[in-house]
């Protein structure tokens, strides 16, 4: 089957999913990624005219202020004429099919959508029926995937650790409803990360989820042992008033990152996360703040990694 | 009395109706707007620097997405700064009076207003007050008039039909309520179309519609016999709920356009709509997708006339 | 006690309150300003590329569309990439500290935040925390300061009547509540104006407002005799719900700002107000339109002095 992301001479057309993107695209990513940082600090970014005359439009089916901001930002150092688009409250409300905006939205046309959808698989539709020369980023659908975050995180593994090859990664929380957490597994696998590993209760792992390749711990303590890498995922709020779990402070006390936990990984271990954070739910604010969390870097990396992507798909000829 | 749209030598001020905007004004918009186009397929649009260091306000006291952002690239592809302003969510619900309202945002120095107004005559009436060398562009207002949409229709047109005096137009749907209608039967009228037709029920029709210079019909049979050009109109969702409309399968049978009833008109005719499409109300989604449609066109044209409309406006020495 | 406005140069790092700015500075941006005006009419605003490269957040806690307009045209004109970000709907909504979203912001490398917060202090909380070369706006932090504003009226002030050391100064109504009202007193007072008059019923008085140097009157005609200047503030619609004011025809009567009660000020006294206007509250009609108004020269200003703000603070070498 074709890979839907990739054109026929085999580059990228589309990021819709970290999953099936080739090892040499990723790499490919990070490597135009670190051109965007100064080589002084490692985290200035400079502005570049790559997408000067380009329009990339923003389509936000489901709000997110942040997420939007990384985009926006982005494009704009790239010098692309940026639209923003809350479709939430727009034609959708009106009973226009999700096809008719985005066949009116090319119409107008936009070099680039960064699609963000509650329904999973929104980017891959849109990207099936976009022009050929229109490309399609996948800013968050439903469950599914988030290439960007993955790839932000891939980045920002590589700044600290510099190889994959001989890491031990952990994904910590609710594995369950996390769009991140897919992504994060299928890059980390792409790349070459021998030993993956998911913590978190058995109600927040997808079932089956040792076929994506990962080793599954219910136990803190057993599960962060001796990692290099330490990847926590937001409990969103909503989690806490169903079934699936106790309380916040239960779950903080099982599967809250403290720095007593913390000191079972590697002593040069790092400690991620894709924001907002709860604090003193899914990680302490000492860890947070402290001297293995990278958690800032990964934004400023995101902006770089969200300028790679771009250029790489609206940069290159057609 | 004077035309509130034309300066002094008989240039074009501000755009706010297509109510007697001279032929030759209508047909220098469309002779521009066909620069702002890419001769060889006709659709791709260039980035110019025509409004470089102008200012255009987007002020939109009704919301709408999608007009918005037609404007919004449009600016930007002349290379103008671009503010978007939701006014209905902020000073007016402080109190302050639409002419204050519109004298702030004066005296920030926009060049040119883009306004979109739930009231007919609001348009007009800020034009009226606005320092002369600012320009206001009616993006919609009320039932009265929408003449950059009116515009582009006529660029479709012409751009699939070369020529205007031997043409036979049909507007068809809820004639009553739109200000879409009305602002194409006034630039079908400037540009020679010998016939132009209506066909709605009378309960979608203003009374005294002939004199505006129209055929009137009841019957959709009738009514797109040996057309060139069917303008379809968007019935809102909230005529249903009251009495002027019996249901939307009721309004379907007799008033939406199949290819049934397409077939009734000339083999060459093409069709039109506004959008957002209601699909299965207005329109049968096999004619929306299918071989006689220019809708896609019409969006992507669009962006040119509007183009086209700003440069004349705030690209001319005052 | 260091300023926490100023760099260890004495140069301006923030702005966030006219109180303690050295009169130096308030001059140096007042002149700043005025380069960006033509000289001619002394009102065009021209496009320059100070800021080019440089992005600029708008983050807005607050719905403030006048304000963050203000800001954002100011920006634009300063070449700057302009990010909106309304938060008030955003992050903090999912439980993130205010502090992560700063540091998140910060992470994204903005090289200047215009924060509009409802709680007195954000704005200085801010740019405790912000990297040492991101520079923070105050665009009103709830009832402790809005510097632009002062500084903007300062300008008007200074454009009609040349000097401050011989002027009558009187501010008019809500100084309890009003942000405006404080940032005012310190310019004034700060640039040495002899005399600040403010006039109020005690319900809408601070405790100690004398402390700030000013001299209370309740009653307007004994308030307004021979002034130069009358600052006339904005009535929240709000108080009159409570217990602080009888209804608006009282308030009107006795502090609304009419021709006959202008008439004992100087014969060349100028009014001013910060907007948005309650007509018929604290300001009638003919006096808002009337000969002595300099309030939409506040809002043309207004751009001037805060691209002269924008451009000292990111403009100068780190």
């Amino acid at each position: 089957m074709k890979n839907p992301q990739l054109n026929k001479h085999g580059e990228l057309q589309h990021l819709l999913t970290t999953e099936g993107l080739p090892a040499a695209i990723v790499r490919g990513i990070l490597d135009r990624a670190a051109t965007f940082l100064d080589a002084a600090d490692g985290h200035e970014i400079k502005k570049v005219p790559l997408l000067h005359g380009k329009s990339v439009f923003n389509v936000f089916f489901e709000n997110s202020t942040r997420t939007r901001t990384t985009f926006e930002i982005a494009a704009k150092r790239l010098s692309a004429d940026v639209v923003n688009l809350n479709i939430g409250s727009s034609s959708t409300s009106k009973g226009e099919t999700l096809l008719d905006t985005v066949d009116n939205l090319c119409a107008m046309h936009a070099d680039m959508f960064v699609v963000r959808h509650a329904q999973s698989g929104a980017a891959h539709f849109i990207a099936r029926h976009v022009a050929p020369d229109v490309h399609v980023i996948n800013a968050g659908d439903g469950r599914h995937a988030h290439p960007t975050q993955a790839l932000l995180d891939m980045f920002t593994i590589r700044h600290y650790k510099k190889e994959f090859h001989n890491l031990r990664v952990a994904i910590v929380g609710d594995v369950l409803h996390s769009r991140v957490a897919r992504s994060q597994i299928h890059a980390l696998t792409t790349l070459g990360v021998p030993e993956v590993r998911v913590i978190a209760p058995k109600t927040l792992l997808p079932t089956m989820v040792e076929n994506l390749g990962v080793h599954v711990y219910h136990d803190m303590a057993q599960g962060l042992r001796e990692v290099d890498v330490v990847l926590m995922l937001r409990l969103q709020n909503e989690r806490m008033a169903g079934a699936l779990l106790p309380s916040a402070q239960e779950y903080f006390k099982y599967y809250g990152l403290t720095q007593e936990k913390l000191a079972l990984a590697k002593s040069d271990a790092i400690v991620m996360h894709p924001g907002p954070m709860n604090r003193g739910i899914e990680i302490d604010s000492s860890v947070a703040d402290g001297a293995h969390s990278v958690i800032l870097s990964q934004v400023t990396f995101g902006i770089a990694v969200r300028m790679a992507v771009m250029s790489m798909l609206a940069g290159k000829a057609q």
